[in-house]
């Protein structure tokens, strides 16, 4: 492994050049922008590292970007699920630099998708890239698969992976996210939440009226209002009926792993400008809260007139958006029909309500052999103790490749605290990007030897 | 009077071009946008029309434009109460033509403030303008009082008034809106309902958070949610402790007033594409909702993302506007107290309350000479029966006047039903604008004879 870390430092001015080439390219799947250029560079790059790849168009949706490359000495096969798609860098005056300009200022790569999950995806080909330029072969048979609409819930996926299934058979699988916490510990992800992301629309007069009409003209607004209430309350509790029944606790191995899991939380409260988190939850209440606790969000909403100073108006129209993060074994299909018919039941058939993309829960068990090598891995090159999240917070289509392919999945990566994903001012530092590639190449190694 | 209709008629075209000239100044006060350029412009207007003029500028707040023409017979004083400033034009893609624009399709003037209230402003200035031509002197002494803040609550007249009681002393006054109905009969006003105009704040963590944190983090879109609700139910009842208790129910002479008043209710429903009024309201009790309910309206609310697709975030911040319309005898600084302490009552101490403009009710009784007066000459000019409305469900600061000056204060004006008054494409028709021309020229020469 010297060669290999040795290319590694030696060339890692030329990985944060790649980087930053990738982080340039917008590719916001949600506004459908800058996709298939993205795609294309991908592919390039991967060409570059020494893959083998195709795109792979689906029907309708945006392209998955395939790379290969074998091993000449072992069977077995290491699959890394990425996505080269990013959330919108709204809202723009609050980054310090442009969203896609790919900024280094102090240490740290700036731009929207420079941690989720570009900075990740160059990690992994810079690892196996650094074995092939020094061993000229990789320790293990590595597969890419580097999806184009993970930020929009892989909406196209489940088709794709079905109809690719021997394509993409692997042992293992690395997934997309992941880095160190405040501590410098690295973290491994067993699982993820579900999600499903809804939009609600009212619709009043065909025109914006006078509100000196009030009295009777019909107000999208507070009908929104009103649907949104009936939906979560003050307490925090979801009212869609039926909405927890499906919720299944974690195990006692599980617990027993989130009860190790370290947990900065006055440090998080002044990151975020908190006095206390959401229903002043604290300490291991609020790590299981935000692991194993179902949830509602408005992620946006938007009626009527929002500039400067008063506009005196009955709005035309009202909405919002929402996500419901799932735990297992709530799915989206069965949320969504649960949201529809409490909507109805409650009195707001006005309401009309669009579905964008969902995905269902996944998990890996805790006591899977992947699991301890990997984890062994990272006490190895952070030279701490690694940590075990047996559910994240997050969501994606693991649940696809644990269904599908049927291997365990273990997510880990070169993030850190301050990487502001999904926020304003994303950014990767450097130094955890170089850390990062070392520990998937020595993942590679250990892997081939376990 | 038929020199003076002669040269109405003569001079219709020219008219036109003055009012376009004044529509194409953006005046839009709730966002301090050509404030003063307006009021230079108005003022040039009066001078050409042969008023001695003056802008009277306020320590804080947009000037206030006054003009006036003595008689040389009469001792009796007209006052005209207008306004040059106008409704934010938003949301400006549903516009058939630029909204400052002031072009002419099929016969109508379109433009913000075609209607409210250049289009009467000009009409008033011309039928001064009229007499002096053709007469060589007004009926009665003519004073105009041109408010630049009404759309936002005239926060500054009161001072203005106060300092300028003996300048802006008159025997009656007419008010700044009106036209005609449906069916062509012409419409008094004899009062108006009070406003208050608030802005709520929340805010929650420091920057936008990724939502899958949402167990933790407390949500500014649902905080708001819940006040709102808090404000407000289902029922339309304003929720707000002692909300309804200031307020006076109409006298017999009023509700009698009110069961004259036709009401087209079918053609209203179609114009705004409703199949029903809000809780079904129908015929004179919807008539009675709309003059004489106070309502609370949501104007406008924005949080988060609200762009295409999904964005799975936690809010930073969220706001909503909100008016309250009164009747007599509420006041806007008792609701606004009420409103506070509701809020705080209710648990919701993280709500930012921001105070915009606020007007009181203010009526004149149906039995006034001067109302007698309006309406007889509304019935001559327009050859059919007046329609009074004792009160009026816009609002303005008809109280400042009623109580400082302390005369009696009709609305009529040139505005038809279609003017979309504070919405996308408000325009006037040329011909209702010609007419109403002359109903104010008669008027000017009727209250002389009265």
């Amino acid at each position: 492994m010297e060669n290999v870390y040795a290319y590694i430092d030696a060339n890692a001015r030329d990985f944060v050049e790649t980087l930053i080439r990738l982080v340039r390219q917008p590719s916001v799947s949600a506004k459908g922008e800058g996709i298939q250029e993205c795609a294309e560079l991908v592919e390039k790059i991967m060409q570059e590292v020494g893959l083998k790849t195709r795109i792979i168009q689906p029907t309708e949706g945006n392209p998955v970007v395939y790379g290969e490359t074998k091993s000449k000495k072992s069977d077995k096969t290491l699959l890394f699920y990425d996505h080269y798609d990013v959330q919108p860098p709204e809202p723009i005056e609050q980054w310090i630099c442009g969203p896609f300009s790919g900024e280094i200022r102090e240490g740290k790569i700036y731009g929207r998708g420079a941690s989720d999950n570009k900075g990740n995806l160059i990690s992994r080909l810079k690892a196996v890239e650094s074995f092939l330029k020094t061993l000229d072969e990789v320790p293990v048979n590595v597969k890419f698969v580097v999806d184009g609409e993970e930020e929009i819930g892989s909406p196209h996926l489940k088709q794709i992976i079905e109809k690719h299934r021997e394509l993409f058979s692997a042992d293992a699988i690395i997934w997309e996210f992941g880095g160190t916490n405040r501590r410098g510990n690295p973290c491994l992800h067993l699982g993820l939440k579900g999600i499903l992301s809804v939009e609600l629309r009212v619709e009043g007069a065909v025109r914006d009226v006078h509100s000196a009409n009030a009295p009777l003209v019909p107000n999208p607004a507070w009908r929104l209002t009103w649907a949104l209430n009936a939906i979560k309350n003050e307490k925090e509790e979801i009212l869609i009926e039926g909405f927890y029944e499906n919720v299944k606790e974690p195990s006692s191995a599980e617990l027993h792993c989130v009860e190790r899991i370290p947990f900065d939380e006055k440090e998080w409260k002044n990151e975020l400008g908190l006095k206390e988190f959401l229903l002043k939850r604290s300490g291991t209440e609020a790590l299981k809260a935000l692991l194993y606790h179902p949830s509602c969000t408005i992620n946006g909403m938007i009626s009527g007139y929002t500039g400067t100073g008063s506009k005196t108006i009955v709005p035309r129209i009202a909405m919002a958006k929402l996500d419901f993060r799932l735990v297992p074994n709530q799915t989206p299909a069965e949320i969504f029909g649960k949201l529809v018919n409490h909507l109805r039941n409650s009195g707001f058939k006005d309401i009309k309500i669009i579905k964008f993309g969902s995905t269902e829960p996944a998990k890996t068990p805790v006591t899977h052999k992947f699991v301890q090598t990997v984890a062994k891995t990272a006490e190895k090159v952070y030279e701490k103790q690694p940590v075990i999240y047996p559910l994240s917070p997050g969501s994606g289509p693991m649940h696809l490749f644990r269904k599908i392919i049927g291997c365990p999945v273990v997510s880990v990566g070169c993030s850190h605290p301050e990487s502001n994903t999904h926020a304003p001012n994303e950014n990767l530092n450097i130094e955890s990007f170089i850390r990062g590639t070392k520990f998937i190449a020595t993942i590679l190694q250990d892997f081939a030897l376990s």
